[in-house]
């Protein structure tokens, strides 16, 4: 769990709770009618939008957004080297008992392309596809995020409009006048916290989570394509190590001279 | 049908209606001048912006964004590759008699060009001016829908500037000011909710299908050129595969080896 | 004339006016000081920003954006593909003596550039120079009609808040209060109506000329370099062809065949 | 002197004055505080934003806004081919002595390029390196002018709020309400007026600016690499005309026949 | 330290404290409850919307945005040079000694590259991975920064509707209205400050700084890669001098004729 995503949304909260109760009470913030509108207007426009099936990823989005990253380039690196050291001496041929052994699926499924025998051409076809639909599915994902996010400011503006024409029209008893006010801004009120504190932050979660795995698989699409090509393993060391930034390049050469 | 999307747009108006009758009557909203304004605003400026002619195709749009999607990558994989290993065991010539049992027009109009022996470079260049010309009619769609998304807030504001320069005009009658008001109110209210509920979810709909029928045909180019490359028929689907969701492509491997 | 363009602007107008007297008066919407600083604010920031010489041409661009649509594809195909058949048979100085009963200028311009022998990749080179600057010219015009829309808002607000600061430096008679009001809103309408059923609207059609322009002229510069490479003319008919719509394509091809 | 530039924001700034004495008075609308508020944030957040030395190159860049563009295409053409001509005949080395009476720099670095004998390549890539970096040195002083007129609305919305806050503080005497509220919504007019009024345009004028140049500048390169591939004179010219507009590039045809 | 741009946020700070003092307190401005909310909400969105990690960082760009760039492009140009001239005459394996001395660092580990007989394809792919890794860092922080100015008003105005719904629920008494309303106001104006003379500066700031020294490193890589040509030297500072500001080119060489 990458609980510092998860605490900034709840720390948030309490921020804004805190807020309202240093001057006002919390129930004056809670109304049922008002969830009611801007959460059922955001949630049919998105599936207006999208579809039931994506709507139903929402859940998963939010579960990826929060959860830890598990990318390691250092063990990656280090798998590729010694993969690219057998297929060096012994031919990739070899790769194929190796390959079972390999953790992270995507480079598993390119070594398995190489033992294969695969045109170079078509590996890398495969293989940047794979990561152009990985790339996609999840920039869908985002896009919804960020439409939510300006779904729900519109339906707290809608929300507020409906309780100010309602009050407006039955001005008679100004003694709640007031109070209708306050409820009619309440809808407003949500749809800001909601954009700002739900959907646009874990929106850009996603988006850098997707980036930092986009990377990654590039750098593995380096290094498989590399010992598909039967480059010297030293090169191909450099070649990934430049995916890397300076400090953790230091960081393995200082490793490396230390061995 | 694809009802989800038309439920999306039905629920969200009962959210608002629910909303408007927790607190109000449903009457207030309801004024003829005030949909006049923001419709004929909304329409008479989306004419003047495109053309009438794409203005009566809104209704076809209207239709694309709620039909229910017919893409199906399975068959249509599996067609390609019986039609790539025709061509390889009897030469292109003999797609000819299998052509017209094809279900999918763009597909068959690609196999016919592969028949009539055209240019490989010409086969790509047809079918992907036509792909070309797909998207951007799509696209025009989807611009005009978000231009009325635009328009829509815009010309409810206009209304309720209207309403509010005729109420401040006799302000001697202080007791109407709220109900004047409020029926300044409703144009604003009716601009939100048809761009947020009804112009931009279309539009974002439609932008999805798009995008998913230009992925398919995108698979249907790849496979009717590697058919006409006469490449082996195991690499034509090896290279359609990468086109579906991973889950998809273990499924039909599944199925593949259950065979 | 494209009747239905003028048409929205006008109805949209009509709309206007009719909302206003359901409940007022239009003469509470006229004001010749309020006309003064929206219109001539937004003349001299659009001079300001372009030149007094481009922003005269803002007539002509109305008069194009509001000029019937004179291309005919199948037309020009048919000449095209009958100017390839002279070349193919009796060489492209043929096509001196055709080159004068061309009507369209650019099409024309093409086909002496063949005659005269000059290198494909010079015609080309010039053709689409050619075509990048009427692009570009357009797209001027488009840009500086957008401006316009976002100036007059801009500068209706900035009469309101000149109509509000006087209001408010003389409260002593309350009694002018609603009055002064109203006129002070009455800027920010004009900037309203203006930008979203004049400028927008206007700068719309003119991309959407312009597109459709450009897609013509593609289609042509792909004809002329087609004749100069002596394709066969049953080629390039088809490589034109993907230029058209599928239900227009499918017309073309029954009427061949009717014929 | 661009006088027409210069005239748009002066008669803008006149109709803006106009405006207020029609119904007010003109020292309503000046307030030394308001002036510093505005003023002070827009100029302390650009030079936040960029730098001191940037800032002060803001002098500079209203200046070339304002000038009077100096570009001639035909003469330049002309240069251009006499050039041509003379490398053709006499060899390149002649230039050197004609380089000196070029006004152009740009023109005059190119043909000393040439005559060094420097590899085409390197001149080519040396003339579009500099290209580049005006383009470049442009886009900052307009990217700073649209910095400045986002800046200015904020920091008339910021005025206001102090405005506001401190009248609302001491709301005892009812009687100055009005007026302290119309010293608070001049700090919003100021801002709205200096964006597009002096910010916008002036950064769209040096937009402008910098589009001629840059293509009168592509056109130069364009008939330096012709001159230094020695190709015949003629087609030179036809390469340069290109650049110009159609009537002027028939003009040219016209006086060249008069000839 | 690069002391106008810290001065440029102090001097607005104090350009906003004498505004509000030249007509109130400087204490009505200061409120916990809305320093609270405010910072609290913008600091929890943006650990939710990147990661706890990457808003620590948040120091290290203010401390980048504020430090005094030590970009020396004429030094550089001359290191350059003089190693050329070495690796001309004495092989590039005379520049190991040489390399200790180089300042800057990336130059260092260029000429290491160069030194250990790199493949020249492989020394640009390292140097510009390792360029493109460093853009996109300082990208991220722009983009957190930007973020940041767009979460500030947000949470401003969920402060000030906080603000208006506590005030609206007790209207009884109507005589510290006007006190509770300037409260709520006073979030949004510190949402609007923060904005537009903390995080957008700064970001700007940031991304001035970023494409400086992205420029410069190009011309390393550039100088670099010349050396490992073996180009000649001359050839090298022509190229190299293109990056240069003209009026710094004429310096370079003005000084040049001067030795």
């Amino acid at each position: 769990m990458d609980i510092m995503g998860i605490l900034g949304v709840v720390l948030g909260f309490i921020c804004i709770i805190v807020s309202i109760m240093l001057d006002g009470q919390i129930m004056s913030f809670v109304d049922m009618a008002s969830i009611f509108i801007v959460f059922g207007g955001v949630i049919c426009a998105t599936i207006a939008n999208y579809s039931f099936k994506q709507f139903r990823s929402l859940g998963k989005m939010f579960k990826i957004a929060t959860s830890k990253e598990k990318i390691d380039y250092k063990k990656s690196i280090d798998t590729i080297v010694y993969l690219a050291n057998i297929a060096r001496k012994d031919g990739v041929l070899k790769l194929e008992s190796e390959a079972n052994s390999i953790d992270d699926k995507f480079l598993q499924k390119g070594i398995m392309l190489v033992v294969d025998g695969s045109d170079p051409e078509l590996v890398k076809n495969i293989l940047e596809t794979e990561l152009n639909f990985i790339e996609e599915r999840h920039d869908r994902g985002q896009t919804m995020l960020y439409s939510m996010s300006a779904y729900a400011p519109a339906f707290g503006m809608a929300g507020t409009l409906i309780g100010l024409i309602n009050m407006l029209k039955k001005l008679d008893d100004p003694s709640i006048l007031g109070a209708s006010m306050a409820v009619a801004l309440v809808t407003t009120f949500y749809g800001v916290i909601l954009a700002n504190l739900v959907f646009t932050p874990t929106a850009g979660r996603l988006k850098e989570k997707t980036a930092h795995e986009i990377m990654y698989k590039e750098m593995l699409i380096e290094g498989i394509l590399s010992i598909q090509a039967g480059e010297n393993p030293r090169i191909t060391e450099e070649k990934l190590k430049a995916f890397l930034p300076e400090n953790q390049q230091n960081k393995m050469n200082a490793e490396k001279k230390g061995e």
